[in-house]
């Protein structure tokens, strides 16, 4: 790997968006480190999942960081006591983790200062969406305004920028682009509840989506469900 | 405790300016809830004295959370290689933590959706602080846009403060207003390499600027020196 590449890391949940984020930032030639969290969500699988995507990929280094979200609680992810809906709901969904992608690009901005990299890749996506307010642009454009303002790598120079490859797609358009950069989606778990063989329940909001995805793509769907 | 109180989460270190910020958000009427990071650093007496402060302070509930910054490095409060300077240093020291404040803040944030509380209190100062780019009033200011576009609460409606009552105040401003309000300070620990029974070191740059902030102030200084 050559050292005149450009350093970025990669939220990498395990799931369908975040494993295409890696193949854009791989594809732009960016050096990436990628950064799973254990936060104490049901659905484990997407770890085991992130953690193998990570070597397939051959990422520049592949962090898991502890959260304790589920101590701070909150939403159906974390919290054995809330159901994981299976038909679509009005509104934010009990699956909204609490200021998630928050915690989850400051704990990312931290490594970049660290590794020196000057660019956060994040999946987010605000067309195929589950109504998650930490999705949208608006949310990420004061997210990078901050981040500028937070660190001394920013205050000595160094611009850091959110990149959203996938903020404006649908998730048809999220398969097709991964299949051209030749993403292998049997590897990700998108659903909130699979199970320890990360197969996918085929009922909750992520499922849907996903699976749609596949039928407006065009593209078999090789998803293993339960 | 009367129910009808505004409800504010307070970054609780276990050091005079935070302890003087809880002190503060008590007196303004804030039912408030403190919350302490375990995050790998050397003056692990601080979350002692935070606990017991909690505690005597009558709070309505006091949360530790491990955040793993010392697994991502790059500073001397989490990294034992790197010492902790004794002597003035120009521009941002080495003791700095990569985007702490915005860790700590993201956790609270999290939390503050859960307990509905619109207030979150940081203890920074960009007077008599060590050059540290997340404690700037501008810094505060867009973390503060930021966090009312993260959550589900903004996007319904429930606006966010981020409250600094010491941001502008010289260290022995800050300990006058805390004697004012009865702050113990004894129970307080500052130094970034306290040992283990709380006792500081008197010479790392948090000792100088505590030391200092009591002769300006003339005010005993109390501190339990090694």
């Amino acid at each position: 790997m050559s050292s005149d590449k450009q350093k970025a890391i990669v939220l990498l949940s395990g799931g369908l968006d975040s494993v295409t984020a890696l193949a854009i930032a791989q594809s732009r030639g960016f050096e990436c480190s990628t950064l799973s969290f254990d936060y104490g969500q049901r659905h484990r699988a997407e770890l085991d999942a992130a953690q193998k995507i990570a070597k397939n990929m051959a990422v520049s280094a592949h962090k898991v960081l502890k959260i304790d979200l589920a101590d701070i609680g909150g939403s159906a992810l974390t919290d054995d006591n809330i159901a994981v809906p299976n038909t679509p709901v009005e509104g934010i969904p009990v699956t909204y983790v609490p200021a998630r992608n928050t915690v989850f690009l400051s704990m990312a901005l931290a490594w970049a200062e660290v590794l020196a990299a000057n660019h956060i890749f994040i999946g987010v996506n605000a067309v195929d969406y589950s109504g998650y307010p930490d999705c949208r642009p608006e949310y990420i454009a004061a997210y990078e305004k901050m981040a500028n303002l937070a660190t001394k790598s920013a205050v000595e120079g160094q611009a850091l920028r959110i990149e959203t490859p996938l903020i404006d797609k649908t998730k048809a358009q999220i398969i097709q682009l991964g299949l051209e950069l030749s993403v292998d989606y049997t590897q990700t778990v998108s659903c909130y509840q699979a199970d320890a063989m990360g197969r996918a329940c085929g009922e909750c909001d992520s499922c849907r989506l996903r699976r749609q995805g596949f039928i407006d793509a065009g593209v078999l769907d090789q998803t293993l469900y339960q």
